[in-house]
């Protein structure tokens, strides 16, 4: 860990004044509220009031101006959650809270590779035999890691800081602990990486973005101590598209290892990237809308992302608190359930975590699972429906049975998506009003400055009104899920990956072919709230019996 | 119960696509979305964005308005709550779940008074006895109920609803147990009545208003459930002001008892003023910003508006889902605990509610409770400020040792109070779009129809933000309530009753006396989140030792 020095806080100290005062100037040409005034304000909103009401409403609308600007006055760290947090949970479901002890069923013995790079590509479950029978040290394992961060690391444009001297020094405690007996399990040992979204004490937390690029946060992200009390090695954060969208970040574009002339796709950038190059086992992303599957399937990756709720958010930048979650990027459906396994659970500092077990049990069969499939989205002519599709011969070739299934809801979804983008504008609300989002590499129409910008007009009942809708869709795809306990997608079919973003279902995405461009390309399974279980059942099968995720990037394979 | 026919229902679908149509002729002539109208809604938001901001920023609010209005085409029922339900608990805050026997300390023996209008002014507690040890039956209370209905609703203009048949069917009922041997608890056979946003099957649910004079909803609020299973007797359902503000409602004023040229208050004025009249020992009212305390202030009863998420809200009118919340009126503070204890508990059909015990033991001892009071709101001249301090004499006569506190907060509490307009805003939505709230009797400025059509222009983001900093607002009022048991305060000191209703905090308001023009004057007693048990205990030490609570407005004393 390096680049931090107070210079960087007096920065920030000099900052915020020199802010203000940019907003001050700006705030003298507020211009009058009148009822010219509300009529163009009415045409954003698509309601019409006569020239009568629209004159009555001029003195609530002037105090409402001035209680903004008392609110503006308080500076709101992105820590603070609204005090309506959301649920997820349809009516009358609750969560199994019965934690059982996991039988993940890890190999008992695994051939430790004569060179590094094979050691490298080893799953979460094969490092965690070697470390556990002393086939390998947490050090060499580090080491080997580290080695691989610095030669392929800025090729990608994956990393924004390498913690090398804490890592090795949690290594050899590690190490120490096995030597003395003492295990922790499964990840034991385990270097890992984070999205730097995720607060650690004593490191920069970038975002990504460039007004945050010297921020340094005096916490640690519960996830992180979760995981380093199990054992974990933190070794390095990784990239993100600033401010959670895309792979442009404040130092440049995060790379596909499949494919060096395109991007990695976002957010989880620089961990999906970092995993595919194998430059760590596993890594956290998150996902608000897609940005777990997403850089998952471009970079050929195994992306988990878990109910809303089961993770705590805590120290995580907040981009919309009622979407975004936490999940692991690493290279099986089981490796993820691992850690999962780790970063389950219920946190008094983050108030929209919901109390949930998570069992795993290796003898269960996957022959009694009802398995559906979004019919729809398997037709089609393209490579990729042939692909989707072969993934359906593939189960069935388990022998299983399909149920077909569509995915109908009477809730306009993408309408309901204004909710991320108030949410975002809010959680960044000073970016906006005192122009720092001028500073973002990112501005195009799509991209976060403008998307802020317009979301301020998004008016709160509208806000109101779409999170109604999306308690009426809660409860229609909880009707759908409960018949199934997984559903079979393409990871993009349809209105999925909005809908499930929404509902907080959790998802799983695998490789399971490559485009002709050498880009790989994903399928996504879906179960019901809290069944992630499921998903890791039915995605460790599929991966026993194929080998897409096994595959390696060719420019990285040494 | 009278007054319901399929004509109605018939009359509501006419009226929808009639409605529709109107909205439809209204959508032409919404106006373009140009930087001449982002200016105009600029100055309602206080926010500059340059000519180029502006001009990017077209597209999307196109889309979010085309969005908009593919949302409205939803018919969200007033009972379908947002995904973000309210959460007024602290970090790390978690109320107590072990519920244990209640042991109210009623009076073993009551002597039944030779006349009805006595019997009509004994609190549940004394009637309660009353009916256990069979000096009275169910039958008879109801009918003297009945007949003080009939008598003075009409003066009061605080009756919609009278359930004759019903009540008396179920007081036979009631009777027939406890000849049976069979008792339900103290309110057994216990008659009551309920504010008109309190849906019956199959009773009129007019929220007050003129466009819902006629509405049946066809189930039954769970309150109502609760207490008509613990043996009450349901007599009628009251007036309240239109949409649950003042004491306007479509039938007329609803009036002071005490002084009947004065209006009741609101809004849940019929339940506190049938309760004054001794139309009812105890009713039911509801609370968003004042509507239990400002009644039970104004007709001199005893109110207990409780911690939000302590009582269901299932099929009560929402106006704003994150403030409303349900409580008892009735004539003394240990009435009001022993309706609690009933209506109390989660509801899996509204998942604004957290389980929560309530404890009560008449053996406690007050000389146990730290008790505080708002040293800066007793100061003063007026007349009401002698009877505040008369109270803190009062409880130092008990015994007790009163600490001075402040009531500090860092955020500006008016300016939050946006939430409860954008949500009444949307609740009220089709309301305002369809053009229906002419028909409401109140036009003034700050009368709904004009406040919600306001509220359309309140942002997203600044509700947000309103949400974030009631998070902030919550963990310093935490801080403050951790230090003492009860704290006392006049009803209206400084923005006591804007900051507890905005973090839940449980309130107890009660009489202290009148003022010249007859009308009475109350305090209010404040505890921690879900410790009503200890409002309930030193209110019933206070009253135990003053009489203002059984004073009898004269007209009605007969």
């Amino acid at each position: 860990m390096k680049d931090f020095t107070n210079t960087r806080r007096l920065g920030i100290i000099i900052l915020v004044p020199a802010l203000l005062l940019v907003g001050f100037i700006a705030g003298k040409k507020i211009g009058e509220i009148n009822p010219q005034a509300i009529e163009g304000a009415e045409s954003l909103i698509g309601i019409n009031f006569t020239p009568a009401e629209k004159d009555s409403m001029v003195g609530n609308l002037v105090n409402y101006r001035n209680g903004y600007e008392n609110m503006r006055k308080t500076k709101i760290d992105n820590s603070v959650s609204p005090s309506l947090p959301f649920n997820p949970l349809p009516h009358g479901f609750f969560p199994n809270q019965n934690q059982q002890e996991n039988n993940w069923g890890l190999p008992s013995n695994v051939a430790l590779p004569d060179n590094d790079h094979d050691i490298a590509f080893l799953s979460v479950a094969e490092l965690s035999t070697l470390i556990r029978t002393r086939k390998i040290t947490s050090e060499r394992l580090t080491n080997i890691y580290l080695n691989r961060i610095k030669t392929y690391g800025d090729t990608l444009e994956s990393v924004i800081t390498v913690l090398e001297t804490e890592a090795l020094a949690q290594a050899k405690a590690m190490d120490a602990e096995i030597q003395a007996g003492k295990y922790r399990g499964p990840l034991h040992g385990i270097p890992y990486g984070i999205k730097d979204l995720f607060a650690v004490k004593g490191t920069k937390t970038t975002w990504g973005a460039m007004p945050y690029k010297d921020q340094v946060i005096d916490e640690t992200a519960t996830v992180v101590h979760k995981l380093n009390d199990a054992g974990g090695v933190l070794l390095a954060k990784f990239t993100l598209g600033a401010l959670a969208m895309g792979d442009v970040w404040y130092g440049g574009v995060t790379k596909n290892p499949w494919n060096l002339n395109q991007g990695a796709s976002g957010s989880s950038a620089g961990s999906a990237s970092s995993v595919s190059a194998g430059l760590v086992p596993y890594a956290l992303g998150t996902e608000t809308l897609g940005s777990i599957v997403s850089p998952s399937t471009r970079n050929g990756v195994t992306g988990l992302r878990p109910t809303y709720g089961r993770v705590s958010k805590h120290r995580a930048m907040a981009l919309s608190w009622s979407m975004d979650k936490i999940g692991p990027i690493s290279r099986s459906a089981l490796d993820n359930g691992i850690v999962l396994s780790v970063i389950n659970g219920v946190d008094k500092l983050d108030k929209s975590t919901i109390p949930a077990a998570l069992n795993y049990n290796a003898t269960k069969s996957i022959k009694d699972l009802k398995i559906g499939y979004f019919e729809d989205f398997f037709e089609g002519t393209r490579a990729t429906n042939e692909m989707d599709r072969q993934v359906l011969e593939n189960l069935r070739g388990l022998g299983l049975t399909l149920h077909p299934v569509k995915l109908e809801t009477s809730v306009d979804v993408s309408s309901i998506l204004i909710m991320l983008y108030a949410e975002g504008a809010a959680a960044f609300d000073d970016m906006t009003r005192l122009d720092q989002d001028d500073l973002l590499v990112g501005q195009r129409r799509n991209a976060w400055p403008n998307l802020f910008r317009s979301a301020r007009f998004i008016p709160a009942v509208e806000y109101i009104q779409a999170s109604r809708l999306r308690a009426i869709l809660i409860e229609e795809m909880h009707a759908l899920f409960q018949e199934y306990d997984v559903i079979v997608t393409p990871s993009y079919g349809g209105s999925q990956l909005q809908i499930t973003n929404l509902t907080g279902h959790p998802a799983l995405c695998m490789p399971n072919g490559f485009l002709q461009n050498g880009s790989p390309v994903s399928i996504t399974f879906l179960a019901n709230l809290f069944d992630e279980e499921k998903l890791i059942m039915l995605g460790r099968a599929y991966q026993d019996n194929t080998d897409w995720q096994k595959k390696r990037p060719p420019l990285f394979n040494q």
